[in-house]
């Protein structure tokens, strides 16, 4: 079997390390590693597959000979480094908004456009943790019933916004537990016992870049601009995990269990629906696996045909990193590296 | 100026202290105050206006003198002192479910419908939490564009469960913190760094009975039972405070200024709408005060007439206490005690 040379850019983030256990778990087939990040973060050692890896600092050569590279840094660096990763022959897979809305590179979700990685000049954009459960959930019912609007409330992880937001939580958290006083430095507001409905920037429209971009990549992803997407998105005191409360409108009517068979077969997800027994999806459970799980599933009587569901997904794992590695299986699928 | 016999049934729970503390804050006119538990939290003495009071095991005989009975005890307790107190010549105001939609009983909140209190016949029922807070913020939208629908996905605070599901998250999320496991006993799963999506008990149709209160209820209070309401009711772990993600559409359209402007002019709320100095409405901010918080303001462009809005109060008063004395100012200023 054929082995690739593969590379992290951001191997120390809470991403690109959910990237590593992720090429590792899924026995991606690696033969070369480089793991490389800012020169401030250079010069610790990772463990892959038993064996310790430097991470190197990233330069343009250091992508000479990759197969796939795997990025994971803020937007900014990717914009740098991607067109140097490509130059040298890489293929690079982006988890930052750098690329995402560009028409000419292909946002994927493997369940959802698979076949859009044919269309690839280098480089192929990961879509936000937000959106990319939200449109798994979503493609089954919008293939079978056709997907008028949907109204999204989000619960999200912290751990979206990196490993220092994680230890903010953690940290300030303790700190009101006994009665002290923090200022916050990851985040606008003290999140620890606190929901903020406030993440990325706001746009001249009131709505954050966080929610524009689950209009926007539910578009692309779902090739459909057509599905009306009302987006508010919210962090909460969790540290893995995002929550989001689903209202859809279909055009043709679909019953709660008509909605359960269809995700019954498909892939990525995982119903979790037996309010009787307490079960629905909880971002504790979510937490370090892959699939996105649905539950709480209900008519909205509230117009012809609605539902309203509950989704939670890991937002490192499914919502980015396993994201990632599962376009490059399809890649190798595909015969396209 | 006259004062009257006030009496709390349930002083030592979270809505209980809240009662006492928001009957000084705001003044009424206590003549005689007769605090009230079950025996088993009896016996303890609570301070009012820089006295102490003994607090006593309810009887139907404790009711005898009283004006005013603010009752917040489960609702079959309700149930079994109501009819005494009214029976001694009280009017009892109820924050438990036992009589919310009984239609000979008003609901009452008095931002939105103040007249129902004159068909009372000794019973007043106080709305649930999560649903006060809503109407206080959609009565001036509807009076002025009829609302059509209301999508709302609510972030509701543990104290709404009472004093032992905030010790619950304190302690769990402290045992977290120092990596124990720890069993939940309020709650159905752990609170702590998670989000439940379950409140009250499952119904038959799939929603809980929180969400069904959401529904019926706000037909009781506005009015209007052509308001559609399509709930999905969350616990996260905040101490106190309920925030809401709001999307109405109404039949006549209202910019994010006009409605800005409506609230401006309404009673119990207050805009907190400034997204580029990160002022928005926080449950931290809610906590310890009255008053309904409105921010995030934005039209939905996903239908004809739509807005998007996030709205937080204090569950424990204006969600639950404050209403209730509330509730019996207006009683005085109606002449009604």
């Amino acid at each position: 079997m054929k082995k690739y040379h593969v590379a992290i850019l951001g191997a120390t983030g809470a991403v690109g390390r959910a990237m590593l256990a992720s090429l590792e778990e899924r026995q991606f087939p690696v033969g070369q590693l480089t793991l490389l990040a800012s020169p401030r973060s250079a010069g610790t050692t990772l463990v892959f597959a038993g064996k310790e890896y430097p991470v190197e600092a990233v330069t343009p050569e250091a992508f000479a000979g990759v197969d796939i590279a795997l990025f994971s840094p803020g937007a900014s660096v990717s914009r740098e480094y991607a067109p140097a990763a490509v130059s040298h022959g890489a293929i690079v897979i982006d988890n930052s908004s750098a690329f995402r809305m560009d028409p000419d590179i292909p946002l994927v979700v493997p369940e959802v456009n698979p076949h859009a990685v044919h269309r690839h000049h280098g480089i192929i954009a990961n879509p936000n943790c937000s959106t990319i459960q939200m449109v798994v959930a979503l493609k089954p019912i919008h293939d079978a019933a056709r997907i008028r609007r949907v109204v999204v409330s989000t619960y999200q992880s912290v751990s979206g916004a990196g490993n220092k937001a994680m230890v903010e939580l953690k940290e300030q958290t303790a700190a009101q537990l006994s009665g002290q006083d923090t200022t916050p430095r990851y985040f606008p507001h003290p999140i620890a016992f606190n929901a903020i409905p406030h993440i990325d920037v706001f746009l001249e429209n009131g709505y954050t870049k966080e929610e524009m971009k689950m209009v926007y990549e539910t578009h692309k992803i779902m090739e459909d601009d057509q599905i009306a997407v009302s987006p508010t998105a919210v962090r909460i005191p969790v540290l893995i995990g995002h929550s989001e409360s689903i209202n859809v409108e279909t055009e043709s009517h679909l019953s709660p269990d008509e909605a359960r068979k269809l995700w019954e077969h498909a892939p990525g997800v995982v119903i979790v629906d037996d309010p009787s027994s307490n079960l629905y999806p909880l971002a504790i459970h979510a937490a370090h696996q892959d699939q996105v799980l649905i539950g709480r599933v209900r008519q909205d009587p509230t117009v012809p045909n609605g539902l309203n569901f509950w989704i939670v997904a890991d937002n490192l794992r499914k919502g980015a990193a396993t994201n990632t590695v599962q376009i490059a299986e399809l890649l190798v699928k595909e015969g396209l590296v």
